[in-house]
């Protein structure tokens, strides 16, 4: 149903995993996704790719290599495309990510925390 | 302050004009804005991008030529580039939208609910 309206609340409650990409729709190229995070991912850098965060519940603290960022609910984040950074979470955070529909979660880094997003 | 986050409700609060795009972001050649609706915008076709609405309180529904989606907060509906559609706001609404930063609000439609955005 990637055609029409998405409940971002019924979508995150369809399933429980962390750091699992949920597709919910296409824009421009990009895939709009949602994702439950929580704990520390890896440091990694997307050269093609700006990085939307817009967080529905929990707190994200965006580590970047200056600076951390502490992004809650109703704000919205985006890393730059060639911006090294490192998501964290420390209670379940529930957010809204939006990159290329070819880009890699783990960018540069790979390693085992690379999910193929699947559609919800 | 458009690299740094972005609290969605500060921005809505800091004016009241309705049908006014408000520009808090940009991604991978998209505008990100914040805009208030209230009564009935203009039927029109935007044919190079796609349209991203994520509804923050009130109702917006988009009206296409076969059929009616009501979306309500938390809601996200993506017009593809190329559908007609014409959004009205029975009450006041407020809506985070996404197009390429050339698309025009108005699109193929003009006249005087265009509207240049600005960067709050």
């Amino acid at each position: 149903m990637l055609d029409d309206k998405v409940n971002l609340a019924e979508k995150l409650a369809a399933f429980s995993e962390h750091w699992k990409p949920k597709i919910v729709g296409y824009f421009n190229g990009n895939k709009v996704y949602v994702v439950k995070l929580q704990g520390e991912f890896v440091w990694h850098t997307h050269d093609d790719t700006d990085d939307l965060f817009l967080v529905q519940s929990g707190t994200l603290t965006m580590r970047l290599r200056d600076r951390e960022v502490t992004i809650g609910p109703g704000e919205l984040f985006i890393v730059p495309r060639g911006v090294e950074h490192c998501p964290y979470a420390a209670e379940e955070t529930h957010v809204l990510v939006m990159e290329t529909v070819t880009a890699v979660n783990t960018g540069d880094a790979g390693g085992p925390m690379t999910a193929e997003p699947e559609e919800i």
